[in-house]
């Protein structure tokens, strides 16, 4: 019953480190920094995978696939951004290994074999994609150009942390190419909002659309759109982003089309992604101190059943029962788990699904034989209910939908709970300090101000909220005047 | 009409290139040996991936991911698989670059950014993975293990051709552990039984399944079991591999398990995959002078609607008629594609489609509209008839199911033309050079013989199929015994 696991409020951190790994979801390897994703949480990938990318189909994208290396020459064509990423380069010098003659039995790299021009590792692809986007765009008939990819990139971070911050994470990445300014921030926003979709109404995850501030954008961005999702022990999650490009990458791989008129055009540009980090997010925004809560959209099985009994007479007359609504539940599209294996006990599989965060737990012992019941637990409120097994399949579909949504109005709640509007320094820090979420303040608007914060709160702009509306305000630090307020908080 | 395609008997290899390029399916990159992915190929793997992923899960395996990057001191751990890799490694040695003080606006490597130790770029993932199991394995109840993981590898090749071998691939790689050598060779065995029925159900292309001999094995396998296609030009190409392992990669990494009698054991492993390879296979064993031909099941689109109209007003009405079966096409699961660009003509939408390969081409014009009739195209034959309107959906889905089956027979007729059995060297060498296929012959099974015959011949053996008979035989090179004829070819 995830006894072992530390409580959140005793150490949050020393509970999600503790929580992957005995949920199974992932755990450290050998490479510093890279995570191994086990079966279970690559099985939550998949899912998300499957629905992101039918939401991205349905927008008019294709996948395609790009190269992992990026030379040098072209890492480093857009400024901003190769001095954004710079810092954090896998690179790749040599190509071969050979023995090495002072270590028997051992390999060295061949000094003979070095690269003319070293390759990076990819952060992120916008170098190599609008290297290739140059040879595919020549008019205004070969746009707008709508790809995706789905892949592993590398950012050589000091401080990691499983599904959070690797050095190699999985993800999407979108690259578009567009005619217009408009059509494209048009696109950047829709990502958004798409990405904004995907976190509601599959993880179950709220989140404030904004954008970000200068600081804090995408490097090489004009405009950077994000979705940002308040963890429970208070701290922002950047969830996912979306980026108006402007002309930068157009510029800087000179790539122009005719227009209908005849003439020379840069395009212009936008990328978004989400990665493996929103399985952090997923995980701290819905579990407790018992393990993890999986809504059930994303849950690789919805609903499992423990069968209590003893001997096989038992065991076969149980699975009699169960396999007649095992069948229609599974016709209906819910993936259903019957966990028949003799080497654990009744007790030891509860505390498992419980870990794993499993929506819907079916026991089904000798007195349910003779009841015609079964006994249903629901991961969430961890309340158990007696149903009759006739009403097992009505019973179980509406349970999940009811999961799916407690667990988004549970996460509002604690996100209304959580954000607080101030006025002055002083409501700003004791927000920050003693309540934690989101604190919505209004902001001078400059770099400065927003260093200051940061130095003396840990706080950051998470980001200027779509939805805001205009109004008349002091900064809360400096107390020039502003016209909107914006969200501030600690965060991941 | 495929007009600017070299043809395939003046040089089958520029064709191949070609095509390729022609057919929007890939690209080289500005990295050496790296290619791009275009939508249209790519969309030709997602369609590869989702059948054998299917077949993968209904196996009983799962999928996980593992990091991108070995240490040099895992990699090397296996010392059959170190030297069969390590001369197409690529190796990341730095982790920043930094702004490079003799050339302003440049970067270069940190020196002070030196690894600790160096990473290899995974070529295959049997070290990190098996480092990895150590950790998973304890007791008999933890086997077996049955894990894939779909990613990009790299091997730095010298020579390389668009999916065929490139310096960067995407493949699937299956990594099992087992009690037992028995259980791990039935695993095996199965997975190029997987592959064998992936391959002719949904690729239609035909494979011989064997196993390798002792120098075309996997680098660490005690045994590699193959599956082999035969291409239009007469070569071969290995399709997939699957390997048993041993305890070879248990004794590297020390992985050992506690049997149900108390014992400590060393594991059985096995590895298997298929690769973007087979796109190439796919593509040279179907496609013609005319540009590409794909087998229905792997289509991205499978029906194009070409309407050839003139005004509005006829587009309106052909759209009207066609909406209705395209709706019925779509309920069945058939994919569908009514082009009404007005930026192209019908005539060329016509050519693109075929350079395509879409399988089935509707036309729909003028006539068409008074007689309540379409023409449809098929594009494995290149013919056409005329059909009426109420008749498509069942004319084409029947059709569907006939180019699928014409492209398998096709193809099977084509090997078993290219199958020759010899048995003098002067019969071998004359049907090498000038009928190319397959040549059946006994051989002595030494080393030594089988690079002879390669050196003079530069056919390999390419497997020794499972299905021959043991026979009496001399070697066809030394005239030594020989029990079993093995299968010789050229090979890509």
């Amino acid at each position: 019953m995830g006894k072992n696991l530390t409580k959140r409020e005793v150490d949050y951190s020393k509970w999600y480190n503790e929580l992957v790994v005995k949920a199974d979801l992932a755990e450290n390897s050998a490479v510093r920094g890279c995570m191994v994703i086990k079966p279970y949480g690559y099985a939550i990938w998949e899912k998300m995978q499957a629905e992101l990318d039918r939401m991205f189909k349905e927008t008019g994208h294709e996948n395609a696939y790009f190269p992992l290396f990026v030379p040098k020459s072209l890492f480093e064509a857009e400024e901003k951004n190769a001095e954004g990423f710079a810092k954090e380069c896998a690179v790749v010098t040599h190509y071969r290994l050979q023995n090495d003659p002072d270590n028997e039995g051992k390999l060295r790299v061949d000094p003979a074999a070095k690269l003319e021009e070293e390759l990076v590792v990819r952060p992120t692809s916008e170098a190599i994609i609008w290297n290739t986007f140059k040879g595919w765009v020549q008019s205004y008939r070969d746009l707008p150009l709508l790809i995706n990819q789905w892949a592993n990139v590398v950012r050589w971070e000091m401080r990691t942390r499983l599904f959070l911050r690797t050095a190699e994470f999985l993800w999407q990445e979108g690259h578009t190419a567009h005619a217009t300014k408009k059509e494209a921030l048009t696109e950047a926003l829709q990502m958004q909002k798409v990405y904004a979709e995907f976190a509601e109404n599959f993880m179950a995850m709220p989140v404030i659309k904004g954008a970000k501030s200068e600081s804090e954008r995408f490097a090489g961005a004009d405009e950077t759109y994000t979705i940002e999702a308040l963890m429970q022990d208070g701290k922002a999650l950047q969830a996912g982003t979306s980026h108006f490009l402007g002309q930068n990458f157009a510029k800087a791989f000179d790539v122009k089309y005719t227009s209908k008129e005849g003439k020379q055009e840069y395009v212009w540009a936008t990328s978004w992604g989400v990665s493996t980090r929103l399985i952090g997010g997923l995980i701290m925004t819905h579990s407790d101190d018992f393990g993890l809560v999986l809504p059930p959209k994303l849950a690789p099985i919805q609903v499992v059943i423990v069968p209590i009994y003893k001997g096989d007479e038992q065991l076969a007359a149980i699975s009699e029962k169960v396999d007649v609504f095992v069948k229609e539940l599974r016709a209906k599209g819910i993936s259903v788990k019957f966990d028949t294996r003799d080497t654990y006990r009744p007790g030891a599989k509860f505390a498992e699904y419980e870990l794993k965060g499993v929506p819907v737990r079916i026991a089904f012992g000798k007195r349910d034989l003779e009841n015609n019941t079964v006994e249903i637990a629901r991961r969430d409120t961890l309340e158990k209910q007696t149903v009759a097994q006739d009403n097992v399949v009505e019973f179980v579909s509406n349970l999940l939908e009811e999961i799916q949504e407690n667990l988004f109005n549970r996460a509002i709640t604690y996100r209304e709970e959580h954000t607080t509007e101030v006025d002055t320094f002083e409501e700003f820090k004791d927000a920050i300090e003693n309540k934690g979420g989101f604190v919505s303040a209004h902001w001078d608007g400059t770099i400065e101000t927003e260093d200051k914060i940061k130095e003396l709160t840990k706080a950051t702009i998470r980001c200027i909220p779509l939805e805001n509306k205009f109004e008349d305000g002091k900064c809360v630090f400096t107390g020039a005047p502003s016209k909107k307020r914006v969200l501030f908080a600690k965060s991941y």
